[in-house]
């Protein structure tokens, strides 16, 4: 038996056959392109069903379809709310889906889904809780309570990167000022490399990048910093500093088994990243005379999880 | 049948006798005053017994005891991992109680029992999540999710006045700096209220204290507000929006059906309190187009929540 799922992107659409067990047996993509939105059903349908034939799997072998989208989603009812980049409003999504198609329908918000699916996947098989929180353009992320989703009563729960860290800070896109994204996610870093170059022009940070501004990323001041380069240093302990206020922050409210970091900058080498964020944030919270501590570690399955964890609504 | 909550302060022992309803039949106060430690189970089981004696309840109408402490609890294991105030660290108070009582022991966190009181005593029977917030010396805080108290994984969880809104900022007895509680408690209302003092001479909140500062009470400024003194309009202002960003975090998160504010700033009038937040927090947060809000209301319980939370442990 298999569960299909789809991660639906500003960009692509992204679809997984995946196995009982939880691993990617075949995966499809496809540019996000419709005439109307009323083709959605169609072509997500279509998607499904193509993945599934192609790799010799016929329907009645498929429990199920789930699919996270970028935003809040009412998976009672089928309905995606909201989204992000695609015009989607107050779509029956599972209805017209199941015009084409019909099979068990979950829909899921996409940092959910990934959270999932790291779950799923997590070493250890007795963890309750767990969050994902990944560094991106901003920060996503899902939170999984005894073993679910924890959605709220909306759909909208989980916008983690929406708490406010600095009162009365930078503008954010959300509306509000000094949320966590504004300085800790992996768009949050490369402002805050390129102000530290702009104010140093000695730095090491301008040799790696050639001089060229466009070229400066969420690697350029680790990399410096491994070099001894004195202003990248500077950034990036800030840039901990951040992080770990916000991660502390959700230790503090949920006292998770596990935080999980995603996204590019989770890659930078444990000594740099991980291993000080790890004492900054035990040293901040309650409960350190706990038995047990949120373990922060980093996220497993990269881009996939949001596929594996949308076809995990369906099990 | 009958169940006994008991709420463990840091000066007094309160214990209730709950009927099955959630209504309290009884009470009984004594201060807390022990030789040695060791005595606690002997001192709250007596408590008990007695409490049940004196309203001609016997032993055996009685279900279960259940106990709030100023800390984390191990309630799987019967043991209080730590207290506040008073100097308890690892102390297996099921174990010791049952030395003179046994019957059904549950402890649990303070704030999380009065959530749970809370939670249990709304009027609307079908949320599922609650968050009770509690503005006082501190700021306490309670969840209960899917109608349960969440404790995380080792007691410690909902310590929501240590989150961190001003990155950086005042610093906080447990030990980083910024934290909510800071900003937006009943003594924080207080240091805003006489900082504006000092800096404004002919402030009409001069007049509400006659001239003493150890007056000033987290009413002051609000009274003054609307007398039309413009400082304390200025403090209240500065005070909403701390509290604002410290909810509207948590709804972002929860996105709870209900959040309810206890402790003495929330008997303030509604148009002075609960209306501006109502509307402050809803502009900040995600979900402002989906069919269901959080709820932002008055706690209803004041101080008995606690007693009864605890009873309920055990229902």
């Amino acid at each position: 038996m298999y569960y299909i799922g789809i991660d639906i992107g500003g960009t692509n659409l992204k679809a997984g056959l995946v196995s009982e067990n939880g691993q990617i047996k075949a995966t499809k993509k496809s540019p996000l392109r419709f005439e109307n939105m009323e083709q959605m059903g169609e072509v997500l349908a279509n998607m499904a069903v193509t993945l599934a034939e192609e790799n010799g799997v016929s329907r009645d072998q498929v429990m199920s379809v789930g699919m996270g989208f970028p935003g809040p989603v009412d998976n009672k009812n089928g309905v995606v709310i909201k989204t992000v980049n695609i015009p989607i409003r107050s779509m029956p999504v599972a209805e017209m889906f199941h015009k084409y198609w019909d099979i068990p329908v979950y829909l899921g918000n996409d940092a959910d889904c990934a959270a999932l699916g790291e779950y799923y996947h997590y070493e250890d098989k007795s963890i309750e809780s767990l969050l994902l929180v990944t560094l991106g353009t901003g920060i996503g992320t899902g939170i999984i309570l005894n073993g679910k989703i924890h959605t709220g009563i909306n759909g909208c729960a989980g916008e983690g990167g929406h708490i406010v860290i600095v009162h009365g800070g930078e503008e954010c896109s959300c509306g509000r000022r000094g949320c966590w994204e504004r300085y800790a996610s992996a768009n949050a870093l490369i402002r805050q490399t390129l102000a530290a170059m702009d104010a140093d022009k000695d730095s090491a940070m301008w040799g790696l990048v050639g001089g060229d501004l466009s070229r400066v990323d969420g690697r350029t001041a680790f990399e410096a910093k491994r070099k001894g380069d004195a202003a990248a240093k500077k950034v990036i302990e800030q840039y901990l500093c951040y992080l770990a206020d916000g991660l502390a922050n959700y230790v503090n409210i949920f006292q998770p088994a596990v935080i999980a970091l995603g996204g590019g900058v989770s890659h930078e080498r444990d000594e740099d990243l991980l291993l000080p964020l790890q004492d900054m944030v035990l040293e901040m919270c309650f409960g350190r005379e706990a038995d047990r501590h949120t373990r922060i570690v980093k996220a497993k399955l990269g881009n996939d999880a949001g596929i594996i964890g949308a076809a995990l609504l369906g099990m």
